[in-house]
């Protein structure tokens, strides 16, 4: 694989630390991080340093790891609880995206089930562990591309959303995975990517990966999606997914549910590109799904030169919204693609 | 009238120069700009410092007065001809709201009408029609304002899109006039605003307007729309027209439409606040509407520290959309509201 995209969560050589790129500089910097405190490991996820549901898994179960191998604990109890709270600690980062719970959950489970081992036994089978997450999110984003390339044409043209490429996973990515791919086998797409406001992931991060892949693509604003597709410009929508319930609702960035909604009325196919890690067992329908608020300031002031609205100006952010599985033309996953009714499809392949 | 807004267009006192705010500056600085060279008139029209379909109708027949008193035409022939090339000047500054041209050609026919007069005569007749045009825009806003009120109840949720207020207009607004009414009149909404990319009208310039007239009033980005309506929050959408087709089709700022769908899709009344002015006789269906495209910068540097995309990324930018008919609820102008089929009831009105 050579999108021109670096690895974008790592151990550091000596295992002290992980390493990301900062994602709130991109594209203008390139900037990478090594964290190891605590802190600074719970704001890379809250402020979004890193984001995206798979990467923040993978980057939790590292985390994990290197929080771990500080532990001061002299016993197996001591060590299990210290896991235990740092656990929690990095779970409570953000709330939506089901893939940080549970990969806290499968690093915990490992340790919980090696009572009476050497703790430096149990440090290497942790690192073994979130090495073994990622390399899992790799095959899982190849073959969800494979999957995904069976539902576009060549010169298609293809609306994105936010961003679900490379840097939202370990390569290739979910939602632009198929496009990547497309890409890479000759084809050519028109691809459309929403900035997504307000931390504008799609103009930031979807544009950057698209243009560094060589990829036609074309930046739009999200109120701009009605027209592009009303103009018969847009074969099919791809969006990722931080969390599916069972009966097929998903949730994903703010706006993704006015996009469904849209594609429907134009006749647009809406794909959801969703690993089966994404899809939540404990969740039967979207109203389940917690929904993160996020500060004003994001939406005012944020990357802006000015405020763009009187100081005193409330603001409603959530991060994220619902979109009901009728608006849904397929759910693609790893191990094969889901139609309704997702309540019977999407079970056999959680 | 007092909602803390200033008259926003008039004549200098000795009616050498056009007078306006300069919206591009606004929440953060309230800067008064006097125009009277052409370049200055047509720019402040094409980047928008002065906008919204009716007071750039406004804006150009004052400027028309403001240029023709520099005519050096000794006879009526020359200075008909000076009248014509300005307005035709004019006229290419925006292409898609109908004011503007309606204005332009109601002030070349009054100049058309009058030869064999002094030209300091037709000069205080184009002055004075000029007055007359933001007299009836005046009584044209109360109007709409009174009848879109009776569209809402006491404690509604209401959402605004772009800014049809008072700086869009002369005073009130179209859209956001039944809102201002409603609070003089003690009533208390939740008024939802839409931030409007890329130019912020919604957030720069509706807030502002809200905000200052003591509105209940909270930003939301563009794509945050889907969740407020799904969320029940919103009873109904008020938006503004910049051209209208006889058949009910509306071209309003680009996203109208998607609101429109959305609003459909939820169940939520969409009104359509427009002017009889803007109504184009001329124009059968909203396909035979020319949008205008703006420049890329405007999504991808403008107002941003940084710019927010890679420097070869590709922009979309149209300034307008258009809504189909069968999504209006209704259509309100100042001489009633009129519901489908719009091709009889809009009739009555034009």
């Amino acid at each position: 694989m050579n999108n021109g995209i670096a690895e974008n969560i790592s151990l550091s050589e000596d295992g002290a630390a992980v390493v990301i790129i900062d994602q709130t500089h991109l594209p203008n910097e390139t900037k990478y991080l090594q964290l190891y405190k605590a802190r600074d490991l719970y704001n890379a996820i809250s402020t979004l340093k890193v984001r995206g549901a798979p990467a923040i898994g993978i980057f939790a179960a590292y985390a994990l790891y290197v929080l771990a191998r500080q532990s001061k604990a002299k016993d197996y109890k001591g060590f299990l609880a210290d896991v235990m709270e740092n656990s929690a600690l990095l779970d409570f980062s953000r709330p939506t995206a089901v893939n940080l719970s549970k990969q806290l959950r499968r690093m915990e489970r490992l340790v919980a089930n090696m009572d009476g081992s050497q703790i430096t036994q149990i440090l290497d089978a942790m690192r073994e562990e979130a090495e073994q997450i990622q390399r899992e999110d790799i095959d899982m984003c190849l073959a969800i591309s494979e999957n995904g390339l069976a539902l576009i044409r060549d010169g298609a043209g293809v609306l994105t959303y936010c961003n679900a490429g490379p840097l939202a996973t370990s390569r290739y990515g979910t939602a632009l995975g198929p496009i990547l791919l497309a890409r890479e086998r000759g084809m050519d797409l028109n691809v459309y990517c929403c900035e997504t406001r307000p931390l504008l992931q799609g103009a930031r991060l979807t544009t950057y990966e698209l243009y560094k892949a060589g990829v036609d693509c074309t930046l739009i604003c999200d109120n701009m999606a009605s027209a592009v597709m009303s103009e018969g410009k847009i074969d099919a929508v791809f969006v990722g997914c931080d969390r599916a319930s069972l009966n097929g609702d998903i949730a994903n960035k703010v706006g993704t549910s006015g996009l469904a909604v849209l594609a429907k009325y134009y006749g647009v196919p809406f794909y959801v590109f969703c690993p089966s890690s994404t899809i939540d067992q404990d969740c039967m329908t979207g109203t389940e799904i917690e929904i993160e608020q996020r500060q004003p300031e994001e939406i005012k002031e944020k990357f802006f030169r000015k405020p763009i609205a009187p100081p005193g100006i409330k603001c409603y952010n959530p991060a994220f919204d619902v979109t009901e599985n009728k608006l849904i033309t397929a759910i693609i996953t790893e191990r094969g693609i889901s139609r309704a009714p997702y309540i019977q499809s999407l079970a056999q392949f959680t």
